[in-house]
């Protein structure tokens, strides 16, 4: 079945979370995407999000050069939510962190697990 | 620090996107939680969710027996997703499958990469 951007199932908002996750099984971050969003990121192989905060496209390191590259996107059973198996240069996360999820909840505290890349 | 989750930032219905990824690094499903969901999640080890459907809280498992529990919760950079490290037993998702994200785009097409656990 060709895969059509606006079957997806997206919030009042028009956007559908989107995971990023690399070939290691990492997860990197999580951000939103609009239809457009989707099959640009299809088209180009750049991951790209919308940003809710400067309601625009967010092109992933098109300024700080840490690209996302698209492996493969999946779909979950609802429609609701994608994955996006990526090659990611250098941090994805704006701290200068491999993933954004560094802070564990241990024994009911917040613990760092993870430093920021040299 | 202390984890409370009142710190966490939730959308406008009280709500935060929860990834649930198992040791292998394969990414289950996501589903919603609310600020009590969280705590229960975290008091019991029984990763517990918010339906949006149902409007209640939703034991992941409690009826279909694949239980999932929790080895380790992480907050995101931003606060307002969470990821958590599960043991899943059997299929995570309701088609009777490992993951809910059984489903990739290839060479435009939507194929079916994961069959149903026997």
């Amino acid at each position: 079945m060709p895969f059509d951007p606006s079957t997806l199932r997206y919030n009042e908002a028009g956007l559908i979370p989107a995971i990023a996750q690399d070939r290691t099984g990492a997860v990197l971050m999580m951000a939103w995407m609009n239809a457009e969003a989707v099959a640009r990121t299809l088209e180009t192989g750049r991951v790209t999000y919308w940003s809710r905060s400067r309601q625009e496209f967010w092109i992933k390191g098109e300024t700080s050069g840490h690209v996302q590259t698209l492996v493969e996107m999946r779909v979950d059973c609802d429609r609701d939510c994608l994955l996006m198996v990526v090659d990611q240069q250098g941090p994805a996360c704006h701290t200068n962190r491999r993933s954004c999820f560094y802070t564990a909840i241990r024994d009911r505290e917040e613990v760092v697990i993870m430093a920021p890349m040299a």
